[in-house]
């Protein structure tokens, strides 16, 4: 019998053949803490009498979630974050360059067939990578900032097969809302997703990141796509690897195999207040919105606001609906500003702020009041996400989002 | 006896001759509320059964201190604000266009000779255009959005002449903190400030805004430059009126007249906790620094950001200084964007916020943690102005802000 990516990656860990169900404490290759989970993981690794972590280098901390310091508290926070870093030799990316989920990958801080934890329940979005990444409680990351190792259960996988074309204006989002609403919120609790077939293959990375960071929105400890050439040559001049062959055997045993044929997905929308609650936007377009994001670790890469740029045309963003534009990452914010995409956006009536999560979990701004309603291209609806639990969120592809927020409504991009 | 600028503006508005001193009844051109006093003036409204506002062309609304909402409170009074503009046919700016004293101007809602009310305490930003303009409380503004006037004391003068030159990266942000060092938090309390002398006339509009807004760091009710060409000239297509002379009579009487020579100010800072507590930044220099922020009312101008990014030339910014700029308004965040400067401070790593009032108050974000120290464009360092009541908050020049983020520590912006 062979084995499935993740028992590879497990078992090249524990320097034996591992297969899905075992328990195994494994070294972890990476361990990435933020400003909302990190003090509390700082604070229990004080507790255990941590002292020195297992490998600073190894330890990713930055600030996304509340920044500048949106409280005093926030700011003490950070205050307390910045002296762990420096008392312990960590590299800091502070507030600088943006969400953790487009910033561990870019600088080169994960690479295929690594196992990466991070307090942060989106840490799945390497799998994008071919890393098994997954996010902890801030408990189990205090042990692993000591220990540099972990227990897990190896997951069963799910292998999702994806073949076919996009529609024009539909995308990696689309695909996921789909497989949020085909699998459901729990239809992959404590399983692998890996992410394969011709669709994925030819996706690039930051569509690839769209997907593999919502596995969690299906249960799944992780998304992974097989690393590939497009792999290999994002990583170039990021970090020092050797490309690698790393895929499920033949006879790997999968917990169960979904085929789609991309073709058939139409623009998708997850619909107050479950990510699981997809329909296509057919059904709810015409909704009235309030307020418009584009951004977060799900939807903030170049590519994104490229396909919103060229949906909004020539047009402006409708008066009565507020459009807000966060770039993931510094890099992301630079390629976005040159290509003349952010004066196109604030020209049209959009407020871009600079990178970090935004409004996706209702931290720092973009609150939301009763009765009040947004179109995110964030990764979670729950009710109260975004302010008020009274409020309403919808979860949308960047191409939705960009016609919605022109027209006012929610509306299908194929029609803009 | 001849009359002040401001005895003028009174005596138009009231049909008769008025002198400082003398309380009237006096008809009002403008009423700005934002979304902070805004609330508080549109209950007291209700509460006196206003039902209509004495002329929704006279009312100006926009949103700009917590903006996007940065709680669900927030989003509330902006739905309660929204709701009042529609029902009683005010043109609302909502968030989309800035911080209240850019707007205003540039949107061509003040004139020379006008009476501007807003509930805020720099509305007497508006003098730069040679109205008196003056910050009211939120019962009174109830009063004014009702009737469309409001008592008044006519206020004695100060008359400021400044003449001659600045020296390099000393300009009109040293000018008005040498006043204010020199003139004291109370010195002119209650009373008109009127800027005049070739300073001031050599002075563009921007510059000019700088010095009215910090008038009421004096105590002042205005701060009057007399209008001119450029004043004429700026308004050119942003309002609809005929220019006409302004100016104190030769035989006014001031309460008192006082003379600088700009030549011989030194780039200046206030120093931690009064906007009086200014001295020269040789005084200051090398103080340890953790956030810089750029922008405001007072210095979030486009010339405002050219200084700061002369300054920087092809410097990056200090590693462990979080820099924070923030155009003023959608129209000065595009020229500064067009400029390119915005790109530079992102590569320099600044982040870069969408208009705003931003760390100015304290508010939304950029707050400071116990101990932690701001150095920062803005108009007030009162004790816990920008978070904690156990930080610091400097205030300078752009020019000044921005040598001091490339250094990391408060720096002579002459020596960079």
């Amino acid at each position: 019998m062979g084995f499935t990516i993740t028992e590879k990656i497990f078992s090249k860990h524990c320097k034996r053949d591992c297969s899905a169900g075992e328990v195994v404490m494994a070294p972890v290759d990476g361990c990435m803490i933020h400003d909302i989970t990190g003090p509390l993981a700082i604070n229990v690794f004080h507790e255990m009498e941590g002292e020195k972590v297992f490998d600073p280098d190894k330890v990713i901390m930055l600030f996304d979630h509340q920044i500048p310091a949106d409280s005093i508290s926030a700011a003490e926070n950070h205050v307390m974050m910045r002296k762990f870093a420096k008392e312990q030799g960590i590299h800091n990316y502070d507030i600088k360059e943006g969400v953790c989920h487009q910033v561990v990958p870019e600088k080169g801080r994960v690479k295929p067939g690594d196992i990466v934890v991070g307090s942060d329940s989106h840490t799945c979005a390497y799998g994008a990578l071919g890393a098994f990444s997954t996010g902890i409680g801030s408990t189990d990351m205090a042990y692993a900032l000591k220990f540099g190792e972990l227990y897990f259960r190896i997951p069963d996988t799910i292998k999702i097969e994806a073949f076919g074309k996009f529609q024009s204006r539909v995308g990696p989002k689309d695909l996921i809302l789909n497989l949020a609403g085909d699998i459901g919120a729990d239809g992959a609790t404590y399983r692998a997703l890996e992410f394969t077939g011709s669709a994925f293959s030819d996706m690039d990375i930051p569509g690839r990141m769209t997907c593999s960071n919502m596995a969690i929105e299906m249960g799944a400890k992780a998304g992974i796509v097989p690393p590939d050439k497009k792999t290999w040559d994002y990583l170039k001049g990021r970090c020092e690897c050797t490309p690698f062959s790393l895929s499920s055997d033949s006879d790997a045993e999968f917990f169960e195999v979904k085929s789609y044929d991309i073709g058939e997905i139409n623009p998708k929308v997850a619909v107050p207040h479950n990510v699981d609650n997809v329909v296509d936007v057919s059904e709810v377009a015409g909704r009235h919105i309030d307020q418009v994001f584009i951004g977060s670790c799900t939807n903030g890469r170049y590519e994104d606001f490229l396909e919103a740029a060229e949906v909004l045309g020539d047009d402006k963003f409708a008066d009565d609906v507020r459009v807000i534009i966060v770039p993931a990452s510094k890099d992301e914010y630079l390629k976005v500003l040159k290509a003349g995409l952010i004066e196109k956006f604030v020209d049209a009536g959009a407020l871009v702020e600079a990178p970090c999560c935004g409004p996706c979990m209702g931290g720092a701004f973009g609150l939301l009041a009763p009765g009040e309603v947004s179109l995110s291209t964030s990764n979670r609806n729950f009710r109260g996400r975004q302010g008020s639990t009274e409020s309403f969120v919808y979860l949308s592809s960047p191409a939705t989002a960009a016609a919605s927020a022109v027209k006012g409504k929610i509306t299908d991009p194929r029609e803009v």
